[in-house]
């Protein structure tokens, strides 16, 4: 295949995102997000929130991190924050869906998005701290803006929350501190996060 | 309100964004796509193919504006490309959701996406033009990829399509030639597309 159609097969292959469920509701609770969604949310939240990054970061990198961070996820699923057997297996299925699904595109582009993926994943890079900051985010704002819907169906609890975002703050302290005053706090004394 | 809590408050906003209706269906005519789903996927499909653009672009600065231009549909609703009545109406029910959306923010960020819309709406400068083809191509590439379900619907004829792509070459030529070549040549073909 030519270089341009491989990049169309992608881009064709990876519509199927959109299909991917998450657990987060959306505004009102119609109903839930689903993968690219989200992707799109936290992109244009890095845009405007980039500032309060602990460091100064590179945003078209962290963007095209959060854009493309999910892509995995149309063969190896979703896999729900607090469920702890299918975060115990997640990274190897998630490694063979990148195999095959950034495997579609030129060499060039398959390398720098697996490395972007496996950066993402590592969380180690300012850009990925930011990245998994604005992963972990997004989901308890939906969460605290649907009066903790997901929260309250999953039972989740404050310390399964706080060891979850245990580096949540490397990627910005300020915006930590917003999310633990404004969202979780309230969530607790609501009971919509148990104790 | 502080400078952050004007920021989530448009982050809790925008989430209405993927109520707002497409008339493109995903992969195996599932569903239709969603505003959201759509700025997502070109945000990617601008990494992966902006090296195809007639001169050479600021990346972030055109998915920023791929990201964003879309949000005023929140309140003016999507206007269907082959719609003549709602086209007619368009701009002045986007610039008044406009007025309130982006008036959410702070002044600075409220200013940076009101311009950057304003020069996807004109056209004119590289980015704005590599913006708008990839607006037009990435709902062709899902029209040919679900056998030309949304082009039959809505019984469109060629000379519609060629008129709403007049300008779609001046952000590639490259991926205008790919895309008559792949997906639109073919739909006439099979007479997915009315001659």
């Amino acid at each position: 295949m030519d270089r341009i159609e491989q990049q169309f097969e992608f881009i064709k292959e990876i519509d199927k995102e959109k299909l991917i469920g998450r657990q987060s509701y959306l505004t009102d609770c119609v109903r839930k997000e689903n993968d690219a969604e989200h992707a799109w949310h936290m992109a244009v939240m890095t845009i405007l929130l980039s500032e309060y990054a602990n460091e100064e970061i590179d945003v078209l990198k962290t963007i095209t991190m959060l854009l493309i961070h999910d892509i995995v996820e149309i063969d190896a699923g979703d896999t729900f924050a607090y469920d702890r057997e299918g975060q115990a297996t997640r990274l190897q299925r998630e490694e063979k869906a990148a195999d095959r699904i950034f495997g579609i595109l030129p060499e060039d582009q398959c390398r720098r998005f697996r490395e972007l993926w496996e950066e993402f994943e590592a969380g180690e890079t300012k850009e990925a701290r930011f990245a998994r900051t604005m992963d972990n985010i997004q989901p308890m704002m939906l969460n605290a803006n649907t009066d903790g819907r997901a929260w309250t169906e999953h039972h989740v609890r404050l310390d399964q929350i706080m060891e979850r975002n245990v580096r949540t703050s490397a990627g910005s302290e300020t915006l930590w501190n917003y999310v633990l005053e404004h969202f979780i706090n309230p969530s607790v004394e609501k009971g919509r996060i148990q104790k």
